[in-house]
């Protein structure tokens, strides 16, 4: 059965049984994990429909970033995939569903585990991608939305006075996470891409900054300078 | 009196009086509208308090983007806005009532009022760039969220085969309101303004609309060319 037939069968029973109001969260998202993990797996010896299950199935238990068992959802998202794969798609290669699990379980940022395969590694740079870019500028302030999170300290944007909180700022979740996502990266695709896509998240933190200091027009250079992943250019 | 004490004793009542959940109206929104419409209003004839005033009372009335009346909420915030003045600023000039109801009730896009004054000019100019460059694009993301609205159509992000829906789709408010705001300024300071930072906001759609694509690194050229308000850069 080709990767093609599987992964209409996978959005198939997303479609059906994955019902939550989370818009950062949806099909598409998974879709495009799942193409972003086909590029950073070109040319090497990834299995397929480890990556190709793992892409579909990560965030198939999702818990608002607010909940006190966040850290936990990987887990459970691992567990439930195994069980979905056996009840729903019997025919699936059963040796396939440990390596998968695995990757579910190690793709969260909150939960901390190191993947140890490279399966594993490769979900996890391209759902850490998701946070990065425009889409992820689209998401980290969708999320201040559905959660009514503040979206910036006007004070003190870059919270060089105070401790970082991204619970009450969400500019605080730029430095927190989303910058820190390129040293993280598991491969070298991930890890250009990345870096490529935090210096677009940073320059749009240099607008918004230029902004909230009442200048619409430039950008400030000190948050180019002091976030931008290649220093040789400023 | 002056304009800063004026300013003070507004934002203190805004503090006290103006309670609601919606992060992308806050007294910061109302100190960077006032912050803006300073810029705009340098070396023209305004009066400095009228616009002070209708930018600190503008969104008085603030009822979500998918309230019926919506479109009556201008009406409703000068209305209060002259009751306020009366009734907490007893000692503010009563002469400037008028001009300062007027600039509250023509700010809104959505009521569609011409402003007939320069000082309501100016306010709806500067409340319009709020909704362009980096923070219009936070907040646009942020108000997608609070109202559970998906990103984008990952199939049409540019809804060309289909009637655009900014109810459906965010993106859409980009086409359907954002990037028609530029031609609505009535100031030229505000123009050229607007025209900035909506190439802000194209230069951002051409590198999401790259990103959904598949391309993580690209900025997606027919955006750049179709939407850019300086037609011979591209």
């Amino acid at each position: 059965m080709s990767l093609h037939h599987w992964q209409s069968r996978f959005e198939n029973w997303m479609n059906q049984h994955w019902q939550h109001g989370d818009q950062a969260h949806d099909v598409a998202h998974l879709r495009r994990v799942w193409q972003t993990a086909q590029q950073i797996m070109q040319g090497t010896d990834a299995t397929p429909l480890v990556v190709l299950a793992a892409c579909y199935f990560h965030d198939v238990v999702n818990l608002p970033k607010d909940h006190p068992e966040r850290h936990l959802a990987s887990s459970q998202a691992a567990a439930a995939t195994r069980r979905i794969l056996l009840e729903s798609f019997p025919d699936f290669p059963h040796e396939l569903h440990d390596d998968i699990a695995h990757a579910v379980q190690a793709h969260s940022f909150s939960a901390g585990i190191v993947p140890r395969t490279l399966e594993a590694k490769i979900v996890q740079d391209a759902d850490r991608l998701e946070s990065l870019g425009a889409i992820g500028l689209a998401r980290v302030f969708y999320t201040s939305g559905a959660l009514g999170r503040s979206l910036f300290d006007s004070n003190d944007p870059l919270g060089k006075a105070r401790p970082l909180d991204d619970k009450l700022w969400t500019l605080d979740h730029f430095q927190i996470k989303m910058l820190r996502l390129p040293e993280t990266m598991q491969t070298e695709t991930g890890k250009k891409l990345a870096q490529h896509n935090a210096d677009f998240v940073v320059d749009f933190m240099a607008k918004l900054c230029s902004e909230l200091q009442g200048d619409l027009i430039g950008k400030d250079a000190s948050v180019l300078r002091d976030f931008t992943s290649d220093k040789t250019k400023y």
